[in-house]
């Protein structure tokens, strides 16, 4: 990966610098919005009195839609093009790329590597699930596996690199992934401003590793847009938002919640932005149960396939009582325009059917 | 129901008037394209010599995003604003309409009467489901419950014709409805021609009733765009193609097969389009389990909500080798531009679960 001393700062001009180097590779995703969610959310959710009632519109920026159906395929292609710009072409493509990942950012790198025809080695645990290994064969990676403890996964990793010299791409924890990460920030703000005259009052995005949330953080800075981040809180999984209560960021999680990718415990780098209250006014955490009522209704009123990570933002939106005071309490009558990011679609029918039967 | 001697005839002509009675009410649905179902459908499904390869690519117009979530909102708000045409709103405000359906066609009607604010009521099976049920209220209509074989509810429509003057709305079998399904056509051909200098080659819809195929076939009948239909096998569910083999429509049929928007038999004016073979080049018919498959891969790779009824059309373009021989005949290299109306989304992931579980 670059160094880290080479890349530019995280500001909201080096997320429009990123955005010059991506937007050919990167589809410009679509924003929807959905008169049945808002009224959802704009309803009690019980008929306690303590229930707040805020009044919010909501803008969804699909990143489902984008290529290899994650916001992913961003850093990837962001990575590999300033390799590309601080190495050069042909040293990057002699060497190839590797990660460790079982889930969208191995396809987002292997299909960006595969694109510019440079080799990407892809360590996967040899107990993933065929259909993403073969998802990532597809895209032309040399899948290489290993056991499932990350200690054993780095062990694989850097046997891969004194073999063959190849870069590491991490998923999250560098500012090149986090500049094109926050290129879906800059088109969901040009998109909304083509929709209304207004800005969005508000963006939550996922937060696992937090390169999506500190790159939309960063881009949405000096706006009056705040940011928020939403994550699971089964199982610890809400390492965020408690390192923030305890003014310290939490390394290590264990967490099964089905929000499989947001396993992860936050990055160094990222948790420079998300722990700054200026860059994001709150981290906020909602249950599995109330994951699944979100992802039951974009599919079923929005007619729209979200993988349970993506449906989070929404879930605390719609369900945690604390975000939705704070919404009641700022917007007051006029209310707020809300944007949430759909991180991504890769789901199947077979996980669908298990989450619901 | 307008008598069928007041209705306009059934021509390109009379659709292009419909649409101006209803544009107003009714979604331009978008029209979407997919690399990846394109190179499915252009690949060989399996190594023999025997098996197609026809080059196809697809066009989806997404009336699962149509208000009420289906393509029934086209004829129920024609057939209601013709009722104003002729009898004047008062009057059937004052009597009201009914009909007996507990699928899309009842949410439509029950929509489209409450826009106007005209009374509606719906005969439905006392064993419907609750959320069935709930929709159907939630639009403001009387639901009125019957048992549950066509006498039965028939005999209540009857009923509630005698108690209150409602006139009756039947969901596919009448001019009006026809002429209201095809305007999805319309839309079709319009955004393709923004898409393209080339027109479509085939079309593809779902047969149950026979409204929504023959509407669009009675739309590009003047035009070098050929109109195929799709429908299920399981248990007689193709009594289209059958009736067309025996020269004579199937009157009732039995089935329970997964696409249950087309569990009825073709209706008797639309039969009129769909037997004349100037109008519609040919029906084709396919199993559950690719039914199941074409809603996976709509699902998984489109990230897009279809109900099993609307996966048909694709099933029958990806797994049905005699329509896909007679593609690879007629286009040769070239090959086909072939538009395929997603007719409905209106399921649930409980629904999903039990599909693929």
């Amino acid at each position: 990966m670059a160094d880290v001393s080479l890349c530019l700062p995280l500001t909201r001009e080096s997320v429009q610098s990123a955005y010059d180097f991506i937007r050919a590779n990167v589809h410009k995703t679509p924003v929807l919005t959905s008169r049945t969610l808002n009224g959802i959310a704009s309803t009690q959710q019980a008929t306690s009195p303590d229930c707040a009632k805020p009044s919010i519109r909501l803008f969804f920026k699909c990143e489902n839609y984008q290529k290899i159906g994650a916001f992913k395929a961003r850093g990837a292609f962001h990575a590999l093009l300033r390799l590309f710009h601080h190495l050069g072409e042909d040293e990057v493509r002699r060497r190839g790329v590797v990660t460790h990942s079982s889930g969208n950012h191995a396809q987002a790198l292997a299909f960006a590597a595969h694109t510019y025809n440079v080799p990407a080695h892809i360590v996967m645990p040899s107990i993933s699930t065929a259909s993403k290994i073969a998802g990532t064969k597809s895209h032309g990676a040399n899948v290489v596996f290993s056991g499932s403890t990350s200690e054993e996964r780095e062990a694989v990793v850097a046997q891969v690199i004194r073999d063959t010299g190849a870069i590491l791409v991490p998923p999250y924890d560098h500012p090149d992934i986090i500049l094109g990460q926050g290129t879906a920030a800059l088109e969901f703000e040009e998109k909304v401003g083509e929709m209304q005259s207004t800005p969005l009052d508000a963006v939550i995005t996922p937060l696992g590793g937090g390169g999506l949330l500190s790159g939309t953080a960063t881009y949405f800075a000096p706006t009056s847009t705040r940011v928020f981040g939403a994550e699971p809180s089964f199982q610890g999984a809400d390492d965020g938002r408690r390192g923030l209560e305890a003014g310290k960021r939490v390394e290590s999680i264990k967490t099964l919640t089905i929000a499989d990718g947001l396993r992860t415990p936050v990055g160094l780098i990222p948790w420079t932005v998300i722990s700054d209250r200026e860059k994001v006014a709150g981290l906020y955490s909602v249950s599995e149960d109330q994951i699944k009522e979100a992802m039951k209704l974009v599919l079923e009123r929005m007619k729209v396939v979200i993988e349970p990570s993506a449906a989070v933002p929404l879930a605390v939106v719609l369900f945690n009582e604390e975000f939705r005071k704070l919404v009641e309490r700022e917007a007051g009558e006029k209310g707020w325009d809300i944007g949430v990011i759909f991180s991504g679609g890769n789901t199947t029918v077979e996980a669908i059917a298990k989450l619901f039967s």
